[in-house]
């Protein structure tokens, strides 16, 4: 009986963790699939993975905004034509440019509201905390503090649950439980920079083509010529 | 020296609360004015009424934003015309149709997300919990919460400090406090349903006639004259 299913709203942003997160959403919930563009460089390519995501999974509640005041705050190298995008490897210790202030209270903000005006019991995000960017707010702490804020700050019996179910663990552990999960990781897409062929050479894709070695799967998407010599 | 001031970002609505919480932050900081509309029915005479208070303190430094993506999860009468705006007094214990789920979250993360690109030490923002709406993200403790969301999910030293000054104030007390300040009251417009009279009946102006008048000061804006028979 998948109707008797309690309503989830589930942030997919069209990349990989957010497939993984939304595989281990529906086993349990009927996913409402929330996708929000901040001006990042490769917006429409990541709309349209998402898309293709959403249709594999035959998820028709689908909610697509835009969080153009991310653009206009600026401070970072993603939604800011005029910095460069790292190419190296995350540094410990150091938030790259790519880093969005904040951006994730901003899209736990939106997937709270509408969990509220749902009903949903849960609102799932597929950060990581391990293995991953060195961005503040992909910190297991910043989400249980966020929960402490959503307890209080909803309507009395809301009862809204936050839900990381990759924050700790690695790409490579990500890529199994996707393939475990039978998760389409074909249509995902993660290079920060380029929207026909992955470059290969951003983190995002460092971390990508990373995960998918160590796991020992094979990556179905598209690179770029110049990613194979790296 | 004003100019050695550190800066903070400043939440203003254009309303009569915000303005007395602008009034606040001038006397330590260099204000940087964050106004964010969202599809509510007042939005524009609001956002001139931000200008206004804004020209009034000398602000350079402002944003305008929408969050337009609000409306898109509709849910309150302030942003979907076709729910009624109640005319009543608030009912204690009941969270009335004009809240807008979660709002101010929305709204902190953008006064955060702007505050960490600025290098600004503190958010204001003019919530009031007592003598107020019933609304959930209105309570202290929301604030406290979201205080360690900030913590844990900026950049490290950045610092930032959530500031609600009027929270445990009474509309009585805010108008004091404005008039004890200098605050432009007569700048400010609060009325939830119309731009050019207040109609006096909504809650918001309820809320704010009856601190005028326990204030013992007289309100200067326009009300519409059925206001008076009530």
């Amino acid at each position: 009986m998948p109707q008797a299913r309690p309503v989830a709203v589930v942030l997919a942003s069209g990349g990989m963790d957010s497939c993984v997160c939304l595989a281990e959403a529906v086993r349990e919930f009927t996913p409402a699939l929330l996708h929000a563009s901040y001006g990042q460089r490769t917006a429409a390519r990541e709309l349209s993975a998402f898309q293709a995501i959403a249709a594999h999974y035959g998820v028709t509640r689908r909610l697509v905004t835009t969080l153009d005041n991310l653009r206009a705050i600026g401070g970072s190298s993603l939604t800011d034509a005029s910095r460069a995008v790292e190419q190296g490897w995350p540094v410990p210790g150091r938030v790259p440019s790519t880093y969005v202030p904040f951006r994730n209270a901003h899209l736990l903000a939106m997937g709270v509201s509408w969990a509220e005006v749902l009903g949903a019991r849960a609102v799932f995000i597929g950060a990581v905390e391990e293995d991953g960017s060195g961005y503040p707010d992909c910190r297991q702490e910043f989400y249980d503090c966020f929960q402490a804020a959503v307890r209080a700050g909803t309507r009395p019996g809301a009862g809204i649950e936050l839900r990381t179910p990759l924050i700790r663990l690695t790409k490579a552990q990500i890529v199994r439980r996707g393939v475990e999960l039978g998760a389409p990781l074909h249509l995902t897409w993660s290079c920060y920079v380029e929207e026909r062929q992955a470059c290969g050479r951003c983190e995002s894709c460092r971390l990508r083509r990373r995960g998918f070695a160590q796991a020992g799967v094979e990556d179905a998407i598209p690179y770029a010529p110049r990613a194979e010599a790296d």
